[in-house]
């Protein structure tokens, strides 16, 4: 018998993450690399047979005009990210990619993602009704054309501008009639997708700190669809690195005096963030953990820049001053050198992976179980990793999912 | 109706740590300091009542002729560890706790250790059963003149050497002929201190890598006697980055190449360890964790080094080497500054406070719930810090006693 | 036969800098520290004779209503900066100087620190020039009645935001009529004490990234008063490391793509820095000198960011990525963990003793071979910080001034 | 009129370092890259007219059966040093150089290099002067078939260990006859190569901390037969880093406490200097510029360890404690990230310029004005790395060499 084929769109398909994903994706299908960076390789997750890579197909939105293995070579030359000798041989796979690759949407992404925008088809203007029905024929297309079982629509495009929150209303009744209304709608392209992916029954992920399927009437939009979602903005690296640490020093009732984070990076993703507007977004998901989880607010400061020598390198420092016993001041510091997109990759493909097991099982709404996935998970007040983490085995291995949090 | 009084009997009362801990217990008794670093001041264990602080009473032994209120002075002045207006209101106190030390042994202690002994009262030569009666004595004395409730014996005395461990019988019944046997009988000072506490009804706790009450036949005279004990090594610095920083990696997939630490320190302990004897005892504590959690074994490099000029200010720098997805190497360093004796002393009071909880509720034998304080705890193979936490958090909140583990 | 005493004048006489250089003075006259950290006294400047500590006499401006005793206390008590046995001894001798302050100047000096302004005699409201003739007659004054041989006036108050310089006019003889319409004279505070000083006879020093002394006008008052100035910025930190660093790789023709530096520290002056206003200035003295040295402009980043549990610890974190043979990059990082204060209370006494032995051999205009001591040097394009302490040393070995340099 | 050819004879010519600089002398050759790490391409040296790239012919000496081609790739996919698009175009070049080198020696090698030995032709067995004739044959067919003008010999080999050197007599007419004396001559390979470079009229220069033609008895050899040398240990990385903070302390009178460097990497050089007879010899080539410079002996550590996932990059550590200004002790620490062979070879090459130019100008004897190579630079007493740059600046402007030190 078959085994059934698994769509992953991305939105972004071009981009660093994107590609990443993509090249890993391939390498793995044809045995060039061991799953090394994959959390649902690990022993630990081997009971619940996840969709193997061949299984899966992938397409997904681009509004850039540009080609995956020209992408790929970028990231192997310029940033020494992906080995020359491994995009190679992936070369084909990524052609044939490139033609499931469709036009996105620029509607509501703000300037800076707009200017980039110079795909074929891309529409100049489109209202976002007219977006969402352009974006789910292509969803269904594609699973109608690669006989797909499921489609997992997921978010890796760059980071918008904060959207107006509050303007959106709370129940999708009455955000539906505002997508026909340009002016009014307060939707980016992030929700757009969302909405266009959970009305046709696919998941959706929000990879990105974008709005994505944040706002309530979209989580009730995949009730009513009986899909599921989850977001938002994976946590790769010094984000990562504060959900052990922050902690340690809640555990041991060390008081943390200031935290500070620098991050200096120079892919496509530090250029959008080079915007204030869109660095707003980024900054909101990566500077709340450390209060969230000490339960109280050292003087926090955390920094994105765009340094152009480092390419996908993203590089961190990050300085925690904090009181130890009897107020003595002591200082931790770490720095953090790691290739940005090829943590944010194998994280994609976990997501998608365990999205496919929670549509297997059945489960609509919320997905909490994969927190630790995210800076921010959407319903989850958890912050620590290691606590994030056992929700992931405690619904692998079958427990009721954990009671929703606020 | 009045308290129980409890004794906390110092192994090394006149160290850096231990001076830390009663300069500590005096200021939080005095309501000088607030008790920062203090696990067992969490509100997450408040509901336990552990012992308040002028509820303790400190005696200790020691092997060196020196002051305590010297001691704490050096700290503020040397090391730049306690502040000066701290040290200046406790001198009194400290001159009272002076008192109550008596002198140590040095049975088995190595040369590096022996040559230190200048207190009055310090055998040059006695067996080990004469040391164990005479330390027998002295706790006994503490305790009916302090009118002591309880009193639990904590080893924060400078690493001895390794002991010869397979040559120490299993059986108590075959180990305990052997302390009147001084050419034969294998046990360093720091199990005599054990058996003389175990056997007296006192509780035992060895902060140390020196081998305490590890060897199982002391484990039996534990059981025998109805007391409880647990070790060894407390996790300060960084190890307990290890312990927070490794589970991370395992969790994420990500394969450790390499993780190198260098430690650099300038206090009392760290003179000991510069005798390449003595630091064999410590390397091996610290260095078996990565593996440990790993569940494979990449390099790993520890080194300690005595740097003079840093006194009680301990830096650690951690190289980790990892590849991340596609076998991409990837980086992450950490520099840890703190003070050596201000990180250990807290635990000393928590592990006072949570072995009297402990005794209050009849335990007896192994503490495996302390895992959380030990770079080597026995009888647990938990090596992730948080899930160790978790068993102390268990073990407060009243569950059965996790069941034990190899 | 007496030898001639020198007054020093600090403007910002009871900020962090002015405080630990009047603790230092006082400290190194009752023998309590050895010269580290002044280059005046290296023996290769012993055959100078500088002025002994005894002999310096200290008055200063103050805008604010402090106490010297109480900021050494600080420095002590919250930033761990002073030991507190060093203070006490020297609290009669601070009171007494607290007496020669007077009431600054806050013409000029921008909103963040014209509202710190609260001693009692600062006017609210004054013309250039009567803040001019003001300050002018407080330095007659202390001159006279401490009969002092020569009186040294050096800015160590807080960054100013950046004047308007273009708008100086370039001659004293058009700048001087300016002085005596408020809503016309570009000039802030700084410069009002570089005129009062210059015209004094006095020489003047900026210790600090404000205009000082440097319009062309100013310097012309210098020459023709037959009296000498220096500035601007005193190096101590990231930028003196920035200037031994920079002449490496370019003296090893390494190719540096990037070079980002952030600094976070929470003193007074961090405080005023956390005004963009201020910061600018600062910032445009640390960021020239890597272009300077380089000879080409690498992307270069440099933030300061008031992070308060610091104190007055400046922590900088320098990523220097340089490209090696044959393209591949390369990085540097350094970590610089110093008290800021300390660092730039001996710069302040060595610029003090260097000055005076420029105006006991008769020179006149600006002071070249006092350039090792600034970030920006006035009238001096060397950066290289070994090349000048070379020009240091010809000129107290007696060579001739260097030819002036554009 | 053709111009002369020269040829770099290396001595270890399959090494990391040799491979890496035949490497990029085809790259450079073929326009591949630019001068990028080349002391000797600075605009500043551009009248001296050094050799060009094309003139350089290239052989050398080598006890290990590899291919210079496969070194290559090694240094490419393994330690990701070279780019493979590098590689791959220079793959003939190598191979054509590969017949060019001849067996060397292991006379006094030590047992780590001496099992490396697999080469074809390399005498498990020779006595010294057996071993200089058959290298200096070598030499003299090597400059013989490829018309050379002038040969200059650099030993980029493995480390030896610490050799007898107070036994090797000061004259070179004490020393030759030893040479036929197997069981009493004291000279290890690297001075072996050194006497038959000399007494053959080529120039020697020593890029290794090994023995060389540091005794008297070589120099008086060099002087003889009217040719050059110079050493030792090339300066690339963390001692550079020294040679340029150091002076930074010194000049600004900052007491050094304590400066402790830890260097960690993974390649064959690595793998030699885990033989501590061997690292002893390094260590002490990195230890001694500290003291030197400053004129006192602070606490120094110097450590190199092997881990081998590092491959060729050479990470490096340093924490430098140091008193500040009245007494508060402060911190530096730098962590270097440099390919070791892509920083040492372009030294080799600038090294093989300037000392074609020496030759050309008829310098004979020693070079001191090479001493901004060398950690160890053989007779000069100035560690500072500017002032050595100076030396090498004075030089190249004609200016008399300057007066021999000790």
């Amino acid at each position: 018998m078959a085994r059934p084929r698994i769509g992953i769109w991305l939105v972004g398909a071009k981009g660093g993450v994107a590609t990443t994903t993509i090249v890993g994706l391939v390498a793995l299908r044809k045995g060039l690399r061991t799953p090394i960076g994959l959390v649902s390789a690990l022993p630990r997750f081997a009971g619940l047979a996840p969709t193997d890579w061949p299984d899966f197909v992938v397409g997904g939105h681009e509004i850039r005009a540009v080609r995956l293995a020209d992408e790929a070579a970028k990231l192997s030359r310029i940033s020494r990210a992906l080995d020359p000798d491994l995009v190679a041989p992936c070369r084909d796979d990524l052609d044939d990619i490139d033609r499931l690759v469709r036009p996105g949407t620029i509607v509501g992404v703000g300037p800076t993602i707009g200017q980039m925008a110079d795909a074929a088809g891309v529409p100049p203007r489109e209202s976002p009704a007219e977006a969402v029905e352009r974006l789910s024929a292509d969803l269904a297309a594609f699973a109608r054309s690669a006989e797909l079982a499921h489609v997992i629509v997921i978010n890796v495009a760059s980071t918008e501008p904060p959207a107006d929150a509050p303007a959106v209303p709370d129940r999708w009744a009455k955000l539906e009639p505002l997508l026909a209304e340009p002016g009014r709608c307060p939707l980016p392209a992030s929700s757009l997708y969302a909405i266009a992916a959970l009305r046709s029954g696919c998941s959706y992920v929000n990879f990105t700190p974008s709005l994505g399927s944040a706002p309530a009437a979209i989580g009730e939009l995949a009730r009513l669809q009986g899909s599921r979602h989850m977001g938002c903005d994976g946590k790769t690296g010094e984000t990562l690195m504060k959900s052990v640490l922050a902690p340690m020093f809640a555990q041991r009732n060390l008081a943390v005096l200031s935290w500070v984070g620098h991050n200096i990076f120079g892919n496509l993703d530090g250029k959008v963030l080079a915007d204030p507007a869109n660095k707003k977004s980024k900054l909101a998901t990566k500077d709340h953990l450390v209060r969230d989880i000490l339960g109280y607010a050292p003087q926090t400061l955390v920094s994105i820049e765009y340094i152009e020598s480092l390419g996908d390198w993203k590089t961190a420092w990050d300085h925690v001053h904090f009181q130890g016993f009897l107020g003595t001041p002591m200082t931790l510091q770490f720095i953090w050198q790691g290739c940005d997109s090829l943590l944010a990759a194998p994280l994609v493909l976990d997501l998608a992976r365990f999205t496919e097991l929670a549509w297997r099982r059945g489960h609509v709404g919320r997905m909490p179980f994969l927190a630790s996935f995210f800076k921010s998970p959407q319903g989850v007040a958890q912050q620590d990793f290691t606590r994030q983490f056992q929700m992931l085995e405690a619904w692998a291995d079958g427990s009721a999912d954990p009671p929703p949090q606020t």
